[in-house]
């Protein structure tokens, strides 16, 4: 596990530095690089400028070689090259001499973090901008300032990455993330890295020699945030809300800090009890936040008409840690384990939603789990908790409580009982209904 | 609304004087007061002695002239002209000279509140007595005193009145208060000054020229308590439960100190819904009474077989505020902020069912409201806020949420989403279902 | 009661030095003493070892006449004929001469109640050997012992009783009460003597003279716990899930210091709704416990596929208080007093399934008590009060709420609604639906 989190860091790292944004050559590069580590598996799709998805329009392509501002001694006092953070995204282009005052209608900075830089995009109204911290910014003495974007909108594409892997069923589980954003590392480099080693997970489940296959298909896509998932839902809505079990939005999942829970609009679908199964027995102090609090590309999946059974399981949520959205959101902010931890959490629910079955106990009134050899041969104390966790489970398998019903009842982390279940149906005690 | 206040309260003190009870003339000058403020539009009804509703019979009709008790020396230290709460209702005639120890027998004081004459009735067994402070009845030396009380009871008839204002559609919307207190003014001259002020606005309502008409129907009684109600319910009971969507008792609508809300017998009936929607958001600080703490006419209308969806919302509850049925329950008491607050609530409880309708999304997915010019042009903080409230509004519109239930689910005023729901239904992007 | 409670703790004592367990004449004379105080209505089954149950088998018969252990004086240092529970019950005959290291092996104490003898038994492995205190143990000196156990496991049969009180409907109340604990008090003679106390209460309820019959049948069960509730159920199934209407296990019922409620699997059967109707008015302190710390015959009855409607109301529950399992249970842990409550809360259970009935209100509005001489002629306080509980018990007489539901929503003992029921069926202003 230690492992797989290093690993993922590593992605991480190589994908920092790229220009992600709604569009453009920085989101194709991410999308090959973990193609490449999926071998070849993603499909890439480009969708042209104006086409329509519901009730918006793919933008312009954006595409931006350089940019910087120079003082009246020719001094940069920001580079594009520097940290891609500096530019608004979306800039059109610009090459002028002008004050500081007028100047400063385009900069943003952050008063009350001086040391950050804000990310700031302006994707549907066309303007030039520059972002730098305040402390740069109070430094900055009157006179000329020659800014310089060397960028360009023009009729290209939207890209992003699907990947399908088939299971026994037409019955899907859905993973959605985000390659829209430049240089920041919670959000929201760990959504698309950790997104990546589930997908290789779920690969190997499948695609494996001894294992057996995964009950469920299993839908991930990468995509630029809202316009991305517009556009996704606007060509595959009829399908994924035929076959859609339960869904997530992977993001914000690579700091030390927090487990999150974003509910879905009602609250009550296959993705919230899963999550809350796996988040409340393994991680109890998570926070839990309502579809109110939603911020991300569930607004999508869970508007009205839509209305797909899609929760968020994160670290620390967008909107709430002091990093977010600026360059404090840097390498530093995430962590080996914070991913891993992550992974593991989402592995855990896949896992909690495959062995999620009704099951019927065969005899009436208790079995005599003696004669059947089925007292484990454990510690007195581990025995005795095996044991009652074994009876309870037996009590509650009356074929209308599922896995996670009864491990909820009988106040135990579902994945304990996998085993006893295994063992159970194998000793003719329960059969699943 | 200080205006309608202070109107109220020059009604409430015309009125004051006036010597209400089950039956009788003061109720009938009562309704013709009323009834020149509302232009004439109440229907006054005549309801003989000895006729039967439900399980009761309309008694026969009290009328009081003059009533005193004078001690040894002439002096009266009792006068039913000084305040008519002197003689116990429905009081029989008497003209006698005893000893005060045969007197005390027919005396009612309160010894915990020295200064307060209390409210005695004997409606259903005749007797006569007279009530006063407990300190004048202290003061009474041993001796004789002569009583006088001209009253009769003979078969009049019960006095009452009802206004039903038509709307687009036959639903009605009840409103009942009573007609039977003497002089005291939060319990109960608020109700019908309150009932009146909300009458007079809902003709202003469906009668006016641009404005648009009500969707419901409006039925206000004006009835004394208990009896009043079941000859009501007993003439009418069939046409409200096929009509009736949601019904109110005013009464003790006229202090300042508190809002307090008595729900239905299932507690779950639309106009729990309504009161809450609106005293939740407006008033969080409200009472809330159990259908247990009943004390009034909804008494009757919750009774099984009459099942009215009825609650009362009040001020300070009957029973509850210590003046409660004393002198002390004086004009003072009761403020015209007092009385215009609560008209102000129960016509904001008519607008929300009024406006409380199903509304569909149109648009998959978030709409692009920038296009569209509804991004607010108010400062930045409330803009954010009017846009997570539209958003939030859009959100919840799957046509089985009403707005009552929106409001309540994403935490806003229900009055703050009418404006927002106008825009979006102009746009095309919400349609009633 | 406090008679009833003498009574049944004298039973208690005759019984008490029995040596009941899963087999044997101790339980045969056990129910043969029960049977005689019910007048030989107990019906007497034997099982024949090897009869199946479910998943289980009927056990070889145990009988032990003599067991001791000597020291190398000669001298008893622990005699079967000074406790019964000195002995592991179930244990196989042995007479030898061994070392006191070898010996330690067979030997049972427990070191935090040095005290104490613990009570152990091996029904389903074959073994001997013997329970002492701690104390008794340590004080071993090293050397030779003489152990010798007179006793036989040999094809016999398993004991039962039960007894059918037909009433006026085929619909049962069910009792089950296990008499296989050797000499303990709360666990386990407590219960078989408050049953046999409730069936002499049942039978004078139905063959007595004037007094009205039961509605319901009566089936009351003596049986050795786990295998005895699966030999019964076996075969008597079909009939109890067809019948039972709430089903109650009587254990635990003798000492003084709580009253608990185990709840059935569901948690919302009519037996739990009539154990929580008395004890949340009448023992508002009670202890709770969900069916995850169930651990007597409840275990069968609630167990799918089983699911009959079984709750068990105690006093202090087993596991729960110190002297549980040990010779700490003794005579002296259980009083008068604790019998005749618990016998008094199982009859208040008894009289509100009997008494609990829904009603119509026959008159629409409030009835007019007044007129039908209802206002009860109690103190003034006291009339009030019960006038409110008359008026609210009319308020929910709507078809749809028992009178259990009704105590329930007006918060008072279901227990004070019979009377005042009565008075108004009689009165012709209610009427059983």
């Amino acid at each position: 596990m230690t492992d797989v989190g290093v690993q993922m860091y590593s992605w991480l790292k190589d994908l920092f530095p790229l220009c992600r944004s709604l569009t453009g050559d920085g989101n194709r590069e991410t999308l090959a690089y973990l193609n490449d580590i999926l071998g070849g598996r993603l499909t890439i799709h480009e969708v042209p400028t104006g086409t329509k998805a519901f009730d918006w329009t793919v933008p312009k392509e954006w595409r931006i070689r350089e940019a910087w501002i120079k003082d009246g001694t020719g001094r940069k006092v920001v580079d594009f090259a520097d940290h891609n953070l500096h530019v608004v995204g979306y800039s059109t282009p610009v090459d002028t001499v002008l004050d500081l005052e007028e100047l400063q209608k385009h900069l943003y900075s952050l008063p009350e973090q001086p040391d950050a830089i804000p990310y700031v995009t302006s994707y549907y109204r066309e303007r030039w901008g520059f972002c730098m911290t305040e402390n740069r910014r109070q430094s900055l003495a009157a006179g000329k300032y020659h800014v310089f974007i060397d960028s360009e909108l023009f009729d290209g594409s939207l890209t992003y990455a699907d990947l399908v892997i088939p299971g026994e069923t037409d019955e899907e589980i859905f993973f959605s993330t985000y390659i829209c954003h430049p240089s920041m590392a919670n959000n929201e480099l760990s959504g698309p890295v950790v997104t990546t080693a589930l997908a290789k997970w779920l690969l190997r489940q499948t695609g494996g020699g001894g294992q057996s296959g995964q009950r469920y298909t299993y839908r991930l896509i990468f995509i630029p945030e809202t316009i991305g998932s517009l556009v996704y839902l606007s060509r595959n809505l009829a399908a994924m809300q035929a076959k859609t079990v339960a869904g997530f939005v992977v993001t914000c999942v690579g700091d030390d800090r927090a487990y999150s829970l974003l509910r879905s609009r009602s609250g009550n679908t296959v993705a919230d009890k899963a999550a809350l199964s796996i988040l409340r027995s393994e991680h109890p102090d998570f926070i839990e936040y309502s579809f109110l609090e939603r911020g991300s590309d569930e607004r999508q999946y869970g508007a009205p008409g839509i209305d797909l059974p899609v929760v968020s399981v994160m670290r620390s949520k967008y909107g709430i840690y002091p990093e977010y959205h600026t360059s404090l959101d840097a390498l530093s902010l995430v962590t080996p384990g914070g991913l891993a931890g992550a992974l593991e959490v989402y592995k855990k629910i896949v896992r909690a939603l495959e062995r999620n079955h009704r099951y019927q106990a065969t005899c009436l009134g208790e079995p005599q789990l003696g004669k059947r050899g089925l007292y484990p041969t454990l510690s007195q104390k581990g025995t005795a908790d095996e044991v009652k966790t074994m009876m309870n489970l037996i009590a509650y398998c009356d074929g209308r409580h599922d896995l996670m019903d009864i491990a909820d009842k009988i106040h135990v982390p579902v994945g304990e009982l996998y085993e006893i279940t295994d063992k159970l149906v194998k000793a003719g005690l329960l059969v699943p209904t």
